[in-house]
């Protein structure tokens, strides 16, 4: 049985676009909700925000909203979280507990070490696995993290927060894994960053294919079948976001994409020299981790 | 609009698993649908199928199904197409228009020249782009064409039957599009075959980092996000329908896949060298294509 409540009578939330939004829709779906304080640098995210009455109040600035939470929630763009630390560290409490939702988490650790760990003591960055191509509190949804897994990655050695943060992530309906900020880059590389370079990569050779003529009624947006919808899908997330992802994460994620190469290296030389029984026997094995499971 | 029936009285499905179990669920929710008869090595594909109502008859054989019929859907596995044209070839009418719904053209193209262009006079093949990881007339579904595109390639020197063909498929709510063998091989080898070969080749990889303990506590299964979780259904599709697809595509796919590698070393190589800003915009201009449509 999740929880019916949450370890923090009061939470910021600052930012509250798809992400933060869905943070605290997911708590004010709770029978027994905490109080809730925003901020968002878009108006429309903290009104629409508001409007759901998944906020309480908008806060006027992000020091004023940390000032009596008990817990923040960083939910700015990766780019934007250190900022936003310099800007609530003067009036946060010692006993606030602190998170962010960031995608990428070593180098953020390496700014916390180097200025942060005395101003946030209690620190420990989430990674929940969900999200949407879509962004803003539009796209946010109260059970976005069901049935999610959220990576907990400790920054302070003081530890008993990221059990009580766990315990929010679980009244949400997700469950928690922890993690060190480098295994924690390292799986996010292959299981969520590289998925997007794939996408990308393939989207650009298609187009360059039909802008060389090199087919007849080539149009592979009316064209497409499922697999490559599923594909479309995923380089329709932000450019920017992952523009920054990917620089983040620059050197976990060119040693995946070299692993990549490989595999594909493999399969084509598979492809290129085995009869289809022989090739239908390596799919098989390549293929029978998905095979045993359900939907995705 | 389309019309509500089509120009062919009696039609047999040969083979009433996903493919053709929903040709002939289409054509039954027609105003006016024709009569359909149909064979099915699976018994429970067959009975699947006249339970539905989707089929009037189960023919006892593929020679006795065709005697009858004005229009010929082959909906067998690619490697069985050939088998089943000489088994229906001596009691077909030379009226009758045939068609099959195989994933590639080039070599089945070959094989019609080689042997069949005289005993199958008005053929034209068909290549619809939908279709689902799962199989058998239990996945089939009447609305499985509507708003997709079906690839046509007429394989006889007379014409006449693709004209009524393509009625079909637009009475089915597809849309067609006419493509030579080489120039329809061309196309799927980049728009559905490397998609398969993505899939495969992240799932593998993701099972050694697994298998090699890698990182603490991956479990990628449980910890995926949407991204993965799309490759992974991408993934799903049945191991020796796809190797028999990459077997007799082999050589479009084999210089699709190269062209993908060095799209990916193009990524990398960004990834590498760009500050953030630059890469976002090298990503905005990828992505372009997938940013300017809606949800796919």
């Amino acid at each position: 049985m999740e929880p019916a409540s949450v370890p923090f009578g009061t939470v910021a939330v600052l930012g509250t676009g798809l992400m933060g939004g869905s943070v605290a829709g997911a708590l004010k779906a709770l029978p027994r909700p905490p109080r809730i304080l925003g901020t968002s640098l878009n108006p429309a995210d903290g009104e629409g925000a508001k409007a759901r009455g998944w906020i309480d109040e908008i806060s006027p600035s992000n020091a004023d909203c940390v000032a009596q939470a008990d817990l923040v929630v960083v939910a700015v763009p990766p780019g934007n979280v250190e900022a936003v630390w310099g800007e609530i560290a003067p009036r946060l409490s010692p006993e606030t507990v602190v998170t962010d939702l960031s995608s990428v988490k070593g180098a953020l650790f390496d700014s916390y070490r180097a200025g942060y760990a005395d101003r946030l003591p209690l620190y420990t960055s989430s990674h929940p696995m969900a999200g949407s191509e879509r962004t803003g509190v539009e796209a946010a949804r109260s059970d976005l993290f069901r049935g999610r897994t959220v990576f907990l990655t400790p920054f302070s050695s003081e530890k008993g927060q990221t059990s009580r943060l766990a315990s929010l992530w679980q009244a949400l309906g997700a469950r928690t894994t922890p993690l060190s900020p480098s295994d924690h880059d390292g799986i996010v590389a292959f299981i969520s960053h590289l998925p997007h370079v794939l996408a990308y990569s393939l989207l650009h050779l298609v187009e360059r294919m039909r802008d060389e003529k090199r087919f007849e009624n080539f149009d592979y947006m009316e064209q497409k079948g499922g697999s490559f919808s599923d594909l479309l899908r995923i380089a329709k997330s932000s450019p920017s976001l992952w523009a920054d992802i990917f620089s983040q994460n620059r050197s976990a994620l060119l040693e995946a994409i070299d692993l990549y190469q490989g595999e594909i290296d493999t399969l084509r030389g598979a492809i290129a020299s085995l009869s289809p029984g022989e090739l239908s026997r390596l799919l098989s094995e390549w293929a029978e981790p998905a095979l045993g499971v359900g939907p995705a």
